[in-house]
This record gives structure tokens, sequence and C-alpha cells, in this order.
């Protein structure tokens, strides 16, 4: 059995959906960023860059989003999570989640986790003041030209939407008012309704 | 024909390499950053986040470096480029992929292009002192925990390789002495070696 390491309000939800959506038998482990817990040496054992999400398989152990997800589709094909058999539509959903990924998340990382990037404290301020206009300009560019709607690929749920769905969710700590972006806010309101991403979010509030 | 897009010194190179191992029929196309014309209206019509790489398919376009990357690797299957029957393998070459895009390139990145994430110039000085001390410490994990050597992921040359080996390019000019890893520096003179490297290394040259 699956076991994946995740703490509250990460982008570790979208594994934790994409578990539920494709029926997999699993656990969950809460690591608590408070107490710094990412750090211990214990987890580090498990994940050493000391981040969640972490995926332990029977195999080993996987990191990193887009991967874990790509991941979750292969591995329950039944659940029709990905185009697998397609590997042109594959890449777009996979660049589609590396997109979110490496821009979006990056761009929302800085409200929080300046200190990834930068020593002086003047700086990482001026990164949080930046936050609402970097994050905003990903989330035009997802509103306008990606989210092909109802999900993110078209007609067909994707593992791009729980991760899109997850993100979405920091918006308003960001600083922005999802209503500039109606279809990513419908979207949200879409994906939340699932009974899979109802019980993901659930039993991390817990 | 795939078309590649591409500018000289970026992430572009690993798609070109994997291009070039994988004997597709290609060809390039050159974007010229110092006039910025990742920004120009032909160029945004293509890629309207105005980053290179872009890979214009007969089927449309794909960006994003680790999704082009599993895209060439499936699409041509005889050169063996990813694990293609093995999920978990499959993932595991795809975490590593996505750290280079979201964590180590991201770090990279602070050094040129810190008004992504801060208007202020002071902010923007501060990010560029950091990138050796951030760079540096992405650089040691892989050293120590991610290069298995002889290629990325042991055995097989995969798209980790060439991905590797582009990022690697940038460690002199991001103030690191590539003497402190001794395996990613082995690595890096043992891809460029490979005909189909030079060939790819060559071209952007021109």
């Amino acid at each position: 059995m699956m076991k994946l390491y995740f703490a509250k309000g990460t982008c570790a939800l979208a594994s934790h959906i994409a578990l539920e959506e494709a029926s997999a038998e699993y656990s969950t482990v809460r690591i608590n960023f408070a107490i710094h817990e990412q750090r211990s040496p214990e987890y580090l054992a498990i994940n050493p860059k000391g981040r969640v999400p972490s995926l332990v398989t029977e195999r080993g152990t996987l990191t990193e989003t887009p991967a874990m997800l790509a991941f979750i589709a292969q591995s329950f094909p039944r659940a029709r999570l990905a185009p697998l058999d397609d590997p042109f539509r594959f890449a777009e959903v996979q660049a589609f989640n590396s997109y979110l990924c490496s821009t979006v998340h990056v761009a929302h990382a800085h409200r929080m986790r300046g200190t990834r990037w930068a020593d002086d404290p003047s700086a990482i301020e001026a990164m949080k003041r930046k936050v609402p206009d970097s994050v905003g300009s990903c989330f035009e560019l997802i509103e306008s030209k990606m989210l092909q709607g109802p999900w993110v690929m078209g007609e067909s749920f994707t593992i791009c939407d729980p991760y899109l769905f997850t993100i979405a969710q920091w918006l308003e700590a960001d600083g922005i008012d999802p209503a500039r972006f109606p279809k990513v806010k419908a979207h949200r309101s879409r994906v939340a309704e699932r009974p899979a991403v109802r019980k993901a979010v659930e039993a991390e509030l817990d």
C-alpha cells in the first residue's frame, strides 16, 4: 500500500486527490511544518529535499508533484486520469502541470519562502509585494489560453484538474480576487464538488 | 517535421539534444533574446508564455522542457531515452527533470531574471548574491543523492542526462566551481563527448 506524506495547505493535496480519484489503496502521514518536521532526520531520510509531497511505494519513494501525478495516472489506467495512449495529448497534460510547478507555484512561493532566494529582509519584503502581480499574470494566461473547460483539458477530467484546483486555493491569500478569473473560479467550484475531492480535502482538515 | 524554437544558452538545448539522440527529423529556429524576439507578436502567437523552448509538431505546439523531453522519449521509443514500460522508473526520471525545472533552473534564474519576482533594484541585487548558495545547494543534493552514474539514472542514458548537462553548463556563470561536484563535472564531460550532443551544441553556436 502506498503512503503519501503531506502537509496542510500545500501542493500535496493534488496527489492526495489523484489517489482518491484513482481509487488507490493508500495511507497518509501529516508532516507538521509549524515544528519544521520536514527538516527532521526521520523525514529527510524519506525525502532529502525536506519538502512535501513524498509518495512511498513498494518500489521506492517518489517526489515532485508532476511526476507523482503522472505515476498515479499510469498506475491506475482505469481511472482515465490522463490520455495515456497519446504521447502528444499526454505531453499537453504534462506541459500544463509543469507550468503550474515551475512558474505558478514558484511565483506564489515568493510570498512565504523568500529566504530560498535572498537573505536581505527588505528583498524578502519586495518579493512579497510582487506576488499579486506575478501570480496574477500566471492566472491571466491560464484563464485566457489554457483552461479549456469544463476541465483543464476539455471534456475529460485529468491530473491537471486537481493540481490547478490546489494552486487556485491560494489566490485569496496571494492577494488576488478570484472574480478576476471567472473560468478559474468556476473550475475551482466544479472540482470541489467531486466526491473524491471532498474526501481528500476533509481528510487534510482532520 | 517538427520545429524547435530555441535561444542560445537556454534550457532549450536539452530538447535539442534529445531530438538528436532520437534521430528525429526536425528543424530549428533561433529566437534572439538580445532584441526581445521572445516578446514579438509572431513568437507570442506560437508560445504565449514568451519563453523558449517551443516544439511545433503536426498536432500542435508543446512547451515546458520536462513535458517535451517525455514527449520525445515516447515518440521515438527505439531511442530508449526513458523507461517507458515501467511507470515507477519513468516517474523517477520525471521527478529528476521536475526538480531541475522547478528548483534548480528557478534558483539559477534569480541571477538574470529577478524582475519576475521583485521590482526593487536592491532586491534584484540581493537575489543575484544568493545564487551561488541556492544553486550550490541544489548541486550538492544532485551530487550526493541523485546522480547515480555513469548516467543520471544509472547504466542507461535517459532524458535526464541532456537536461542535467544543459543546466550544469551554467555553473561557472552562477559563481560555482564545478570542482566542488566531481560526479556532476565528470557527467558533464561524458555527455559532451556524445556525437548527438556535439551536433546540437555546435548547431546552436552557428
